[in-house]
């Protein structure tokens, strides 16, 4: 079974489940960056981001006793809400450890989802250590944000619709700009158009101090950060690409993509203006590289992958940074 | 030619030009209103408003030779960018006749699509009359924001892509809860609903004080509102049912809902934090009703029209509704 089977296959399992999102664009924004930018809305899915199809796919894939007992996962808020509500979507309990400085909103919304929320610090615990513990406890089955072959099948399923509207858009030649954290989406676009659109290539995109992708691509091995904490963009600041999807980015994707933390606040605030959609900062740095760095060709398609922010981050980016 | 014939030629002509926006919804909305809500999100269409397809519906219906001599159109904005953008698509000249107090982005987006753009005051100066001097002048064929067949045609549109999603969605009874102004969006759509889901009643919503069509369809004939300006929801502020579009009304709208500023303020920041789209105050009215207001049945589908709205007004709306 290839990669592409469990992409194919998972877009089979989460057909009339999961929002075929738009890829959006617009004649000013394309005049501010310089080329054309077209948006992959998955700020639009089902719980606000990508995430829920990697959830779906996850949970939709496990057999029904281990379903039946429950699942849990651990998550800055995005995979969390993703999994809460495939998992109440399939009757299934579910148990979601989040940073306690998470986004008020994603935990907030993943209670709300039905999930029971533990909350563990991020600079001092190990969420691998309590998430196996209570794996354990209760025989749930642990569901990764992103080392996880079905997540990655799920979270390809994304790659499948940018091959398909690129197409029905008469886009021939372009890069694929994602927002990265672990490399789960990334990896998973980059495999579906490996097989389905192998002429855009794709360039993962990080927040500055966090670029442990890049990084890693430059040096070929996986690099770690040097810090945990202290991005706005907190849906992608993972330690380390992961090392399933490591392979995989290193083997189809370009060279890494970084912006600052005040570029994806103007990139959000930019989409809020243009595209009229909302955009979390960490969603929106695949964006913030479409619109300011020059290493990108004359067509960027780039995935807006969350848009789950706090209401006051936001507002203060619309006052300092809208028109 | 039926009215229904305008839109399926419309459609044909929109084909490949106009985005088929999506039909959104999200659980934790539906907890809130206590329904199910199914959001037509036009905000997402180019120009931002459901008003780029009558704006483009009536100029490719123009003559060539009309056409280049160029259009002209009056509004508030939204109407304003849409025929502005089809006009440049064109290469037809446009002129833009706006109020001076229209919102600061409308207006620069009207500019930034090529337009030339002639303010006026809403409440001393009669913009009909200004229209029609300048269209006289210079040969330039007027579009009306409402009462012109194309246009009702081309925002019918909306509605024959409602039919559709409804069916594909599962939605067998619902009313479609409208943000109406002159009427043109609300008579398009009841007009392609009549015909394409007549079990789909249409509900126009208009801000309190700029009631004017609910008071006419109670009344059975055309009302008009006391003041001219003085909601935040600029985009819908006309002073009676158009004369093309109040017999469409009367003869298949429901009766008409009326929210409050706030509400619709409300209204748009729950789009905001539950579906990530950018919704202006005007085009959140009808979002607004389904929220709030009780005589709905247990699903509605409702237009999210318009998302041109100032940066101050959403900051401080998501500052202060926001969670």
């Amino acid at each position: 079974m290839t990669s592409l089977d469990l992409i194919e296959a998972a877009a089979l399992r989460l057909a009339g489940r999961v929002r075929r999102t738009p890829l959006l664009n617009a004649p000013l924004l394309d005049e501010i960056a310089g080329r054309r930018v077209f948006v992959k809305a998955e700020c639009l899915q089902w719980t606000g981001s990508f995430k829920y199809r990697g959830g779906w796919s996850a949970v939709s894939a496990l057999p029904e006793e281990a379903r039946a007992r429950g699942v849990i996962a651990y998550s800055s808020g995005n995979h969390a809400q993703g999994v809460a509500l495939a998992a109440r979507q399939h009757g299934a309990p579910c148990v979601i450890l989040m940073p306690a400085d998470a986004p008020s909103v994603k935990i907030a919304n993943t209670k709300a989802y039905g999930a029971e929320v533990v909350l563990y610090d991020r600079l001092t615990e190990d969420r691998d250590a309590i998430g196996d513990r209570l794996a354990a406890a209760r025989g749930l089955t642990l569901i990764k944000p992103y080392d996880d072959a079905q997540v990655i099948a799920g979270q390809g399923t994304v790659g499948l619709e940018i091959a398909e509207q690129a197409a029905e858009a008469g886009i021939a030649a372009a890069e694929v700009v994602t927002c990265c954290g672990g490399g789960g989406l990334t990896s998973g676009i980059a495999l579906a158009l490996e097989a389905k659109a192998p002429h855009l290539r794709v360039r993962p995109t990080e927040p500055e101090g966090f670029d442990d992708v890049a990084r890693s691509l430059a040096s070929g091995q996986r690099e770690r950060n040097a810090r945990a904490a202290g991005s706005l963009c907190d849906a992608i600041l993972t330690p380390s690409p992961g090392e399933l999807t490591f392979p995989v980015l290193k083997r189809l994707c370009g060279p890494g993509l970084v912006v600052s933390d005040e570029e994806a606040l103007r990139a959000m605030v930019l989409a809020f203006t243009h595209l009229r959609i909302v955009v979390e900062p960490g969603g929106a740095v695949a964006l913030a590289a479409c619109l300011f760095r020059k290493d990108l060709p004359e067509r960027v398609i780039c995935t807006a992958s969350g848009g789950n922010v706090d209401a006051g981050i936001f507002a203060d980016a619309v006052q300092r940074f809208g028109s």
